[in-house]
């Protein structure tokens, strides 16, 4: 069955321009927010505003959502007006929101006891990587599943991989999302360090970017974060979320993980003094706070 | 004063070919080793065997220590055989070895009261960078010194970068090792989270390396952690020590880093568990082994 109309719920800074790259692609995009304005301005794109989840499952082939956590996905996809409920036979339900693997795996089954199908493929490459249909997208799910939707996937990123079965999306991203928040937490100590012992912060990053120490956080934005500059790209409040899920995939398949667990309090402290809504290099912040420096911009 | 001749005190797996770019510069070099295999297999490449540091001082405009720790080049620099010693008048010592900021300091203004000159130089690249001259150099000290040392640095490497007065060439090679250390921490606990849950690291691996997780440790050394290869090229027990010298240094400086401490802690563990001999990567048997998890190789 050719995927023809490809809705999507949510609209947030990500849905946006995914909602865009479909429409490029040649995709029908009915769209629904739970805020109209962002509908309406979708519309001037070609996009076909819908009354609810529900109304836009039984247009779609495919429902994409792009939601803030995994609580939101599940109303949305089971509530009286959400997409399980239009859902005409054999809809294919596609997660890209980053959400707990535990409630993928739970949504996949659910799906399949209605006869619809679902698949967690969250993403990374931020706003940017959504709006030139360049993201990275990690997929858990059945392999037919994933073929059927390989052209909705190739119309918003790039590198598209199949992890495993339910939930492997989400586990994948669980894992980028501990690696960048211990890198992040690398170059925040390690400026922080040199700061402290009156050596300049921007000669760090630059040696260090080229040896075994090079990393993208680094060279993406280890002069920013040396210069104190912490404007939001991606968010530091997501990224503790991102984090919440981490530490409980890590208690329910009983793996510690002592280091991410310190960083994870390093970003609550971050979040707990205001922080939440710089970027979340802004870690280097709540490193230095705990140092008694105080950095020059923020 | 041009520099012809360039001593080489410490023949070991970054002194020898250390010493053999300095020979391919055109440097005349006398070399010193306290086991003398080494020095009769570089006479070989036509470098000039000496009988003592102090010797070899007296033969040099600059000498060039490449020792273990610090205590190994304080006393070779301070022994009643050594260095300071035998040195001429303005004689230029270059320590490339990684030690503390502080002793280098402390070296720093002991051959400046003896009318000689000191540079602490630690380096990055380990022995391939060694053997094609394309080492990462961190300098601290004088800038008439460092500019007097120019030829010989560019015998052998690539990056030079004067990070700024005595001590500050070991407090950027620091925080590298820091960085380094937590990058690999990084990878350890994400590839060992996705182990417990089912997901294939080797998949984690590459998915990571497309996007903002990505770093020099993932895209050289991911697939061999992910495969349980810990053949060594940078050792555990090396790292340790310069974790130690990282320890010293922030609780001297007054400096907290929590995310590092706790990564010293898993590479002690990894130490005391017998694996000091493996590379510096092996923390994530640490980890695995804290999750009770057996790697498949080591």
């Amino acid at each position: 069955m050719t995927v023809r109309t490809v809705g999507v719920v949510g609209l947030g800074l990500m849905g946006k321009p995914m909602a865009r790259a479909l429409l490029r692609g040649g995709f029908t995009v009915p769209v629904f927010n739970r805020s109209p304005a962002a509908m309406d301005e979708l519309a001037g794109d070609g996009a076909v505003p819908q009354p609810s989840a529900r109304a836009l499952a039984a247009a779609s082939d495919v429902v994409i959502t792009m939601l803030p956590d995994g609580p939101d996905v599940a109303a949305v996809l089971r509530g009286a007006d959400g997409i399980f409920a239009g859902a005409r036979p054999g809809l294919l339900a596609i997660d890209m929101s980053t959400i707990a693997p535990a409630t993928a795996v739970e949504l996949a089954a659910d799906a399949r006891a209605r006869g619809l199908a679902f698949l967690d493929a969250p993403v990374s490459g931020g706003p940017e990587g959504a709006a030139s249909a360049a993201l990275t997208i990690m997929i858990g799910g059945e392999p037919a599943d994933v073929e059927r939707a390989d052209p909705v996937f190739r119309a918003l990123g790039k590198t598209i991989t199949h992890c495993g079965p339910a939930g492997a999306g989400q586990v994948v991203k669980a894992c980028n999302q501990l690696v960048v928040a211990l890198n992040i937490a690398a170059v925040s100590e390690a400026l922080v360090l040199a700061q402290r012992t009156g050596v300049d912060p921007q000669t760090v990053v630059r040696v260090l970017q080229g040896g075994l120490a090079a990393s993208r956080v680094l060279e993406l934005r280890g002069a920013a974060m040396a210069a104190g500059d912490f404007t939001p790209r991606g968010k530091a409040s997501a990224h503790r979320k991102d984090l919440g899920i981490i530490m409980d995939l890590a208690r329910q398949s009983g793996t510690v993980l002592p280091a991410t667990a310190v960083v994870d309090q390093l970003f609550g402290d971050l979040i707990a003094q205001g922080h939440g809504g710089l970027d979340h290099t802004a870690l280097m912040l709540a490193v230095a706070e705990l140092n008694g420096i105080k950095l020059g911009r923020t």
